[in-house]
């Protein structure tokens, strides 16, 4: 018989982590998924289909980070075997990177107060 | 001028946290709030308002958690001028006081976290 998952009555902890820019969300797990599918894919529509949202949207949201950070995130590739397609920029790699850091010492974090706590 | 905000263009690093049990939200921010007025305001029906929330919501939250965990949250008051009303079991403050300390301590953690790596 498990003591400790009985006491705390089969209660888990869970999170969410974001980033704003001047109090609206600026990055959070489902842009960092798009990023990702975009480096997997090189492709925007690809990566877009993937998360089940539109290109334009998927684009929208591309713009609207490049924009609030002042840096591109996201770069075209030329040539190559399927004639081209879109990459990840160091500094949106650097940004998945980062918020991947962030997100699993967070998680973590809680986890290891929430047995402390509860 | 502050390199330190420049350099991270004004980010903010946001968290939600909440308590499931087998897979599904038992207790947040929003049921927090609801415990913590009760015990404010002496009266479910008061507490609900103050959330915009109707009586009916707010006492299906309560004995959604109550079943949940085997423990009652809530008590009701006899007498005194009032002439009785609702406050915080032992357990339900406890329940508040521990969540209360989560949040602080993940905060506090996350802000750390995000200095460190972005």
């Amino acid at each position: 018989m498990n003591i400790s998952k009985k006491r705390k009555n089969g209660m888990t902890v869970k999170s969410k982590v974001w980033i704003e820019i001047q109090g609206l969300p600026f990055f959070g797990e489902g842009r960092r998924d798009l990023l990702n599918n975009i480096e997997t894919t090189g492709s925007i529509s690809q990566a877009a289909k993937q998360l089940g949202i539109s290109y334009k949207k998927a684009w929208s949201y591309i713009t609207s980070m490049e924009g609030r950070i002042g840096v591109n995130l996201v770069k075209k590739q030329v040539g190559g075997k399927g004639g081209g397609g879109t990459a990840l920029t160091e500094e949106g790699k650097a940004l998945v990177d980062k918020f991947n850091k962030l997100l699993a010492g967070t998680q973590e974090t809680i986890n290891i107060s929430f047995e402390e706590i509860f």
